[in-house]
């Protein structure tokens, strides 16, 4: 896509849209979800793999439990990509990530993922930008062969405000269902929030070749999980799945 | 490169060259390639991936006994890639070699590679050129991936003359310490030579970027091992890699 500028998209949903409605709906899109899943695993014939990007607080663990959750774990993996181990750095930074992309029959959620290394890694500058557009070409020529191959990639950027993020990182301290969620570090990265989004602008603009971004309003858990939901559910349909006939010598 | 006819290019080692000096030379080069290999062990800054690939019996087991057998095992693997299983199947075709390729500080033999989705699966019609042509992209860029992130790649091409395969598998037959190695199969394989020759032909045209390809006569071993030999002893001397210095607190 042309370079964005995430200051001028929304982060909020429309105005007036109905939040019992909105779940309601999403409960649904999650049941036939459900069901195209049945046929998806029994097809063998494609994969896939939805990348889940945003700021911390942003709400990526609420979506992958609040759309997947109801999903047979037979065929739906979740990888969290935390700070790359000695071996995995001892790797080209998509060493540890194409290990775990899907196989036919397979939905694969990445918790974070490749796009890290150009965006915490850039933001901090551990890397120049000569290697930052080394890695853009890599990843764009990761995600065709993927592509190429059977799997269906769905990119969802949570857009988080800098306000509602505030609240929530407050609200890990002080309740205690999150504070296993609060971090220092949460707090450093937010200093930096001017620095990340121009990263993910250059992301969107770069690496949008074989597998489009979709930049999900993330303020409001329910209208985020609702367009996430959609998408998903649209992708599966799209894919025009059957069940196999009956394979017998009898 | 620009294309080539694998006809004009010699299986033989030149006329004249001495068996035995060639041998004395080869075990120098080892000795050299293992004093290198300690210091790049200790370096763990770049990794060597060897590719050796050739028609049945143009002697890529024997190269990897012969030139790297003396070598740490620390630091060396080596990985033959069979017919993919159900599990490799399900992805694309690069998930199953780039989970083994080396770390820094390792050196990686691939006996068969990523190169025979372009022939053997080619050859024998089960892809079509334009599944060809996106595999020869796709090799390119992971290639250059590796290269990027300070992997240095050495592929040979084991160049052996039809009559010298068949003196080979014929001592299959015959030779009780080679009998495990016979197979039905080489023998049909054979069947498709000039097949085989143009899709290697292609393979070097195409797949040339991001590293070097090596022809090297294997109508005799010795001279081969040679050849092989001396290319490993450049490429890590080349390295220029030296002991890190001490690192302590006291």
């Amino acid at each position: 896509m042309s370079k964005i500028n995430l200051k001028k998209i929304n982060t909020d949903s429309p105005k007036g849209l109905d939040k019992d409605a909105t779940k309601a709906k999403t409960k649904i899109l999650v049941d036939e979800i459900c069901a195209l899943q049945d046929t998806f695993i029994a097809a063998q014939k494609t994969s896939l793999l939805v990348i889940l990007q945003g700021m911390d607080a942003s709400g990526k663990d609420g979506v992958t439990k609040n759309v997947f959750s109801k999903l047979s774990p037979i065929g739906l993996q979740v990888h969290s990509f935390k700070k790359p181990t000695d071996k995995e750095m001892a790797h080209d930074f998509l060493w540890r990530v194409h290990q775990v992309v899907p196989a036919k029959g397979e939905i694969t959620i990445f918790n974070r993922s490749h796009y890290e290394d150009v965006l915490i890694q850039r933001v901090h500058k551990w890397i120049d930008m000569k290697t930052v557009n080394q890695r853009f070409d890599a990843i764009n020529h990761f995600e065709t062969l993927l592509e190429q191959t059977g799997t269906k990639i769905l990119k969802f950027y949570m857009h988080v405000s800098p306000e509602v993020q505030l609240e929530r990182l407050e609200e890990r301290k002080i309740n205690p269902e999150k504070m296993w969620k609060h971090k220092d570090q949460d707090w450093e990265e937010r200093k930096l929030w001017k620095e990340y989004m121009k990263a993910y602008e250059d992301v969107f603009q770069h690496c949008d070749k074989a597998a489009a971004w979709h930049i999900i309003p993330a303020d409001q858990n329910w209208y985020k999980e609702y367009l996430v939901a959609e998408k998903v559910r649209d992708t599966l349909k799209q894919m025009k799945l059957t069940y196999p006939p009956l394979e017998t010598n009898q």
